[in-house]
């Protein structure tokens, strides 16, 4: 019989400029948020992932799961846990996640039903806006892509996207404005307001053809999610949902070195992976959320994952979200067939927030969240299967995982 | 039927000041030199777990996998892997293995035999050694042990160990003696030469009562080992060896916070746990990589891992290595039972060298070879029953593994 891996427990602090908090407070908080969540105790956790870029450089701490340890489980001598970090830049949340994932199948191999915490967390705001952009810089390739930041790595994608298709500008713009039209309805949020599209379009270039509101900002926060086997989500009687796969896959880490900048392989191959062993595809998937770092993240993410076809994302954006400021949240995509998909209800790292070892964790806890119906003001109605994809730097790594109602 | 994991290839860098080499320069030799000692080919692995304390302190490069991805796998369009950092301080190539291991397991829940990289490096050299220094106290909790370098915190230990017991500091540095001996056999030391015990007593002081011939030095190096099942391990016909088991637990990150500075429990559990799961204890090993960052350790090692009483092994490493010099390497200790066994045979951290990130992955190296009779004038006739144990920081992480021959 082969276990299938649940979900049973998710925390997520808010995400923001959170001077007043130290990294190990967040990562307690969310931690706790998700023991308590699932009704479990720290001690019943085997072991811990987690993700995060580089608390060395933005803190000068390394070692963190240890120092997790002595301040969240109290260097508890009974306790028999272990705990490491996770490093893949953006992806380490994601990560995080799949290890997390292949360890509870691990234990099932010996028929054991491990409980164990994914978790991601990022401290950012201590250091100055340009002290972070160049710290964040290291995700790209240091002796080959000298100079960049990735607001102009991902410009240099937004000039191709724009110069190999018709999309205009302001089709990238209206991600924005549906971000934080969504981050408006989640009290985690960075940003938890509307932006008009006026706004974004009028935006200061950070680095042209990025624009400040086309950019997630700096920002700090964790987030944890609690795995272990169905068998063992049942036993608990814990309101679980099943993880059909997490699947990572990495491309090169520069940009020039890739045949076509504007496909994503990690993240194209990843999905297909996903797809493949759960039996479901683009057309099951009712909710995503996306690594949409910048508006054209987003727009690539759609394609990549199969939801359009490849270089068209742009006209169903334009069509779907050209009235986004007047609906009521959460605004769908219309898909080629028909169907709706809900794309970053949280807001996404936009609007909700982009501490970068967080991400990918915090979307399994939106899916999740959204899964179980309990996302409040975001939640979309029915929603049964749901996605979540996580990219290091421009596509160096991409880890895309399947959640679903059980 | 429960699949075991099998170590079928093995891959080790020279260790030393390597300044005219690049650290993905070090990542690839080792990496290929474990694909070709198992007979496979770069595109045959699955997944990579790459220990790694802090490339962004020592380098400014992070996202380490995908930047390995390109430069050893040439960005092949058709590769799936995952590659990933791992990082737990000087226990970060410890936690790849462990998590290779895991994923070798996951696979094999879903009867796949996958094929897994764990690697771990560190390039610590192109930093000053008073650089290096600080970037390794990241390894402590920069919270609370604020202004302690790792030289420090073991004197600490160590001053601690000769006023609880009759050991003198002689002692202590018969076991560098050995591990120079060890390292005088292996063509791959950092200091491939003998010292006497009058030159290690008469060294300086670097953190009294730590001397400098007491301490491991400031290292570059990598180490890769290629796991998979035991079933595509015998399909392959690889000289393979068995892991029984590798298990890791943490402790506090600071020494304050411990009843007792000179027990590691974080080594005692994971040793109990290797042991308990394979049938396995220290009566059955004949060979041991035990992590000798500093002499202190080597002796608490000794003890946490089961093979004397705790705070009595001084009394037999005196006896066993007081005529070192004048012995045959390698030199073993004598156990309490009467049997002898065989630790740090590749030189230890102390005298094969620490490029930290490597450590645990280079530990797993030596028993390996050790367990095919590949060892050359270092080789233990007979020896069938391997552990490796790998700390991070003062305690912080622990990861033992158990090897041996099929």
């Amino acid at each position: 019989m082969k276990e299938k891996v649940a979900v049973i427990g998710v925390g997520h602090t808010e995400f923001g400029e959170l001077w007043d908090r130290s990294w190990v407070e967040l990562v307690e908080e969310a931690g706790l948020e998700a023991l308590e969540d699932a009704g479990i105790k720290k001690n019943d956790i085997e072991k811990f992932f987690l993700g995060n870029m580089s608390l060395g450089m933005f803190g000068g701490q390394e070692h963190t799961a240890s120092k997790v340890f002595s301040e969240v489980f109290d260097s508890n001598p009974e306790s028999q846990i272990l705990g490491r970090r996770i490093e893949g830049a953006c992806s380490s949340g994601g990560l995080a996640l799949e290890a997390s994932f292949n360890d509870v199948l691990a234990g099932a191999h010996h028929d054991e039903d491990r409980i164990v915490m994914a978790g991601g967390f990022e401290k950012m705001t201590d250091k100055s806006t340009d002290e972070a952009t160049k710290i964040l810089s290291a995700a790209s390739d240091m002796g080959k892509e000298v100079g960049f930041t990735f607001p102009a790595l991902y410009g240099m994608l937004k000039d191709r996207y724009l110069e190999e298709t018709e999309a205009t500008e302001e089709d990238f713009d209206h991600i924005a404005v549906k971000s934080h039209k969504h981050a408006s309805k989640n009290p985690r949020a960075q940003y938890p307001f509307e932006v008009s599209h006026d706004k974004v379009k009028n935006s200061f270039p950070v680095a042209s053809p990025t624009k400040l509101l086309n950019s997630s900002g700096i920002a700090d926060g964790a987030a944890a999610v609690l795995l272990t086997t169905v068998r063992k989500a049942e036993e608990l009687g814990a309101d679980y949902v099943v993880i059909e796969d997490v699947e990572g896959v990495n491309d090169s880490i520069a940009l020039y070195e890739r045949e076509d900048i504007l496909t994503l392989v990690s993240t194209q191959k990843a999905a297909e992976r996903v797809y493949d062993s759960s039996g479901l595809g683009p057309e099951d998937v009712d909710i995503a959320e996306v690594h949409d770092c910048f508006s054209i993240a987003e727009v690539l993410a759609l394609e990549d994952l199969g939801f359009y076809p490849k270089k068209k994302a742009w006209k169903w954006i334009e069509k779907s979200l050209k009235d986004c400021s007047e609906n009521e949240a959460p605004v769908p995509y219309e898909l080629p067939d028909g169907r709706e998909l809900f794309v970053n209800t949280s807001g996404g790292l936009k609007a909700k927030g982009h501490p970068v070892g967080a991400t990918g964790i915090a979307q399994a806890v939106e899916i999740t969240e959204q899964l179980r119906g309990e996302a409040g003001e975001r939640q979309v109605d029915g929603a049964e299967v749901g996605i979540t994809h996580n990219v290091g730097g421009s596509g160096g790594t991409a880890v895309v995982s399947l959640l679903r109602k059980p």
